[in-house]
């Protein structure tokens, strides 16, 4: 349509969002049944008696995980976990997955083996039924796309778009333990890269490794809401950290929020491996990805309701538009928080 | 569980469906509302007012597709339609679908855009939502993984797994011409691998090389089952070649057939191909694969409704199991068909 010369951009030039933003602009709906298309953690499809809640995450050997110290068993069951947390983000309930892998010439039939025990675990301790898919060669490496179907009732469903001013933003667990154990690992590997008879020391370790290479989807939180009648107003979940994830809820809600600092859970081992990089424990919770934690918004009257859980822990409030995403730090200063969560598209790398 | 010590098995070994079936073996349902799980076109979750049908497609980069022929848009294209087709194969109506992609430095924002051409076209030709996804980067090449969601009420689903004896054999339009396409494109590959000034000679062969690279699925034919009160017994789709898919039929059903070579439908254009090749029509129509055409079985009473439709096409009859599946040449012989499909894992390439 532009008169000028075809150009080409390329893809770094807008990032994992731009480039969805500018691919999906003019998506057209044809069915009155699909109430909820892209933009928010999962999409939605009406089927009068139950709604079903729809996601899609693909997982690529050498962007997503490194062979090398992620185990196939473990990577199996972080591929189911990180879309059922999608489905709990809309505050449904897992139920189906449809599983697709690509396998180069490298894999035998026990790595396809370990790879499903994984998936088939979190199939049992979240309860979905691993329903289908699809298995394909591919000329290099591995990658696993799934698709996750939840159930919700359409009064019970939550989105991103719904959070009001002087609601209360809420974490759960703590933030920036799957990043420090990221760097750990790639600290580990660059030595052992350095010197084949390094023996990578990981022991004291666990929590965070456990965070990175297998982490956990906070069903349990989900069912609290269920039984204590509470229904947040607005949630994601903390996959490119809580920084970009608090700014997708401002600016599809049209809010600004204040989050404070002293009040974002961060787990000691996480603070000591930052203290061992050199790292600002923050930055990690801020900008670390892959919690797979929820952050949600609830009305300022549920907060008694929320305040003795110990996985929720209230960090801020929403506020007007006009002031943005602001972090108050501990020193009590004033910053904007920014999106500068883990995007691989636009990082250089 | 073995007591011997473990073995390494090359996944060729097992094959693609070999390796499914493996894989998939002991994999539990939780859910009652899962009414069909692994082992059909497409998987069936009960909604009470609804049935959706869950089906998935992987399509990898130097597997599925050569991008030195397959434009980007008709890649696209094919990638939803070959979901869709799965979805009429259930004999439901596909009403959305979840795009993921993963793609390497080498593509650009205008790359994209040109798989969404036409994704987008395809959703528009077949009245579907696109309604979320995934976008990755990959280390090398482009694989795109599509889910598609279907409805249709309980009662009209058709499976693989309920021909029964003496039941007619149809399938639609024409077989063979896919895989004819695929060969002319492979050949016109080799001729300007081996001379960058070498021009490819398309010309003419427009409806094999359609066939090939921007693929249709029967809607037509789905519709007509509507409005003629038609359901057929079994139904699946032709992505393997007849051979494999009428044997789904057989296995899952427990019957054999007998199938007639005159009867099998095959364009003049790719017979005209076949025989510049000196490849046997028959062969291709066989084992080509990916001519997502459908082949379903009906009751003999319903005969009368479809024999004078142009695009279906009684080929045989379903029969006792003991014979197995049976192919009745031209000269009267009698010979097994051979499930020889496009098994990509499988096949020495």
């Amino acid at each position: 349509m532009s008169e000028s010369k075809k150009k080409y951009r390329e893809i770094s030039e807008l990032g994992e969002f731009g480039l969805i933003d500018h691919i999906t602009k003019d998506v057209k709906l044809h069915h009155s049944s699909t109430i909820k298309g892209i933009g928010d953690d999962a999409a939605v499809i009406d089927y009068e008696s139950t709604c079903a809640v729809i996601t899609s995450d693909l997982l690529v050997e050498g962007i997503h995980f490194n062979l090398m110290y992620a185990p196939l068993k473990h990577l199996g069951y972080k591929a189911v976990v990180v879309n059922i947390s999608d489905v709990y983000a809309m505050n449904a309930t897992p139920k189906q997955i449809v599983v697709s892998i690509a396998i180069s010439k490298k894999f035998t039939v026990e790595h396809v083996e370990e790879i499903y025990e994984g998936i088939k675990l979190a199939c049992e301790n979240y309860q979905v039924d691993l329903i289908g898919g699809d298995t394909s060669s591919s000329l290099t490496g591995l990658a696993i796309s799934i698709t996750a179907i939840g159930e919700a009732k359409k009064d019970d469903l939550v989105y991103r778009s719904t959070a009001k001013k002087n609601d209360i933003v809420c974490v759960t667990g703590n933030l920036g333990s799957a990043y420090m154990g990221l760097q750990l690992l790639e600290r580990e590997k660059e030595l052992f890269n350095n010197d084949p008879n390094f023996k990578p020391s990981l022991d004291g370790y666990d929590y965070i490794l456990q965070r990175q290479l297998k982490p956990e989807a906070r069903k349990e939180v989900i069912e609290f809401f269920k039984s204590s009648g509470i229904k947040p107003t607005a949630m994601i979940d903390i996959s490119d950290g809580l920084s970009s994830e608090i700014i997708h809820i401002c600016n599809k809600s049209e809010v600004g929020c204040k989050i404070f600092q002293d009040k974002i859970p961060i787990d000691e081992n996480t603070a000591k491996m930052a203290n061992e990089f050199n790292m600002e424990p923050l930055i990690a919770a801020l900008n670390g990805g892959e919690d797979y934690e929820l952050l949600f918004t609830i009305d300022i009257n549920d907060l008694e309701k929320v305040k003795n859980h110990e996985l929720i822990h209230p960090i801020g409030h929403i506020a007007e538009k006009e002031n943005g995403a602001v972090l108050i730090t501990s020193a009590g200063q004033s910053m904007q928080l920014q999106a500068q969560g883990w995007n691989q598209m636009k990082k250089e790398e």
